[in-house]
């Protein structure tokens, strides 16, 4: 069983997307758990505010400790074992093998900061740093979801087909897909290769080992 | 003026994202739009059937041509210029560049794909292939949202700080960030660096460039 619990101010925005297709799927099989934690109701003064302006000058609100801290230790308070994921542009560039060693049991805790930055003090509480890749997002919720999704998908009883997941694209390292064709044989005067259609498995290995890309 | 048109059997995962925040922002100030294509209403025969089996064997299903270009060729109807964009794992890796380059008067179709996969004849009707990762997710739902998020937020007038899209993470090629820090100044015996609160721009300037990662 694995759990995520997601630190958002913007639960609402996140929540259709695990209620569809195979996360949710997941979920009604007890493969998969979800939960949100809304960080403004650990917010500071009558706002209930959770940033403020950077130290030293600059554009943009930071993400303030003690919302932060609050929101984390609350879900520690009630299991300690949970681990803390921060989307960031300066984390590990997320890839299959780290969504592979991701997917046992396991609560994962992700924390969806502004991009406009957060005090660095928070990285004392956080266990992995995990960035998309070399681009800028408005927030950390889309992260949050791409790691969720590459996730669950990869536990066993998820996916229709057990082994699609096996063959797919990077579960050989950088083995990437071959061209693939399904019906009608001939779509405006382009056709599917022959070799496809001659019921030679030997022939279709070899056509689609040569044609990886 | 931006827009971009997705084409997904899975509008409502999507929708509540754009609605939010930043994005909603730039739909407001009539800076950016956002359409959506029901694949489905493409689909072929009494059940509006978008994919079939593979040729030659194997799991999966794939998206079949003729839905998939029924779709684009409805919304290329009624404007011939919009561009293709395909998320898929063997597309070039997403990054600030790209997304800069792509900022600008455009209108774009986004095709979401199972990434169980794709009939290969598709890709005549593509213009851009763009792969977020090393990594493989449920569909190309998340990476449309990665894309349209990441470029959408570099539009003129759609961040508060209109400085902020500059001087943040990548836009100098891979200078990352330098860490950040807000009130308070104590927080759990963790200190802000005192240099910051020195009010000394120079000294400012020099100890974020040196701590930059």
């Amino acid at each position: 069983m694995i759990k995520f619990t997601i630190i958002t101010l913007f639960r609402e925005a996140l929540e259709p997307y695990l209620n569809t297709s195979m996360m949710w799927k997941a979920v009604d099989k007890g493969l998969a758990e979800f939960e949100f934690v809304n960080l403004r109701d650990f917010g500071l003064g009558p706002h209930k505010s959770v940033d403020d302006t950077p130290y030293g000058g600059g554009d943009g609100m930071l993400l303030r400790c003690e919302p932060v801290f609050a929101a984390i230790e609350s879900v520690k308070a009630k299991d300690p074992s949970a681990k803390v994921i921060l989307p960031t542009p300066v984390g590990e560039i997320w890839n299959q093998e780290m969504a592979r060693k991701m997917s046992g049991d396991a609560h994962y805790i992700i924390l969806c900061p502004h991009y406009e930055g957060y005090d660095e003090r928070i990285l004392a509480i956080v266990d992995y740093k995990i960035s998309l890749g070399k681009f800028v997002l408005t927030g950390g919720e889309l992260p949050a979801l791409v790691i969720i999704d590459s996730i669950v998908r990869l536990i066993p009883g998820v996916l229709g087909g057990e082994k699609s997941a096996e063959i797919e694209s990077f579960s050989n390292g950088d083995n990437l897909e071959y061209p693939q064709y399904t019906k009608p044989y001939d779509f405006r005067g382009m056709k599917v290769p022959d070799v496809l259609l001659s019921g030679n498995h030997g022939e279709v290995d070899k056509w689609r080992e040569e044609h990886s890309k």
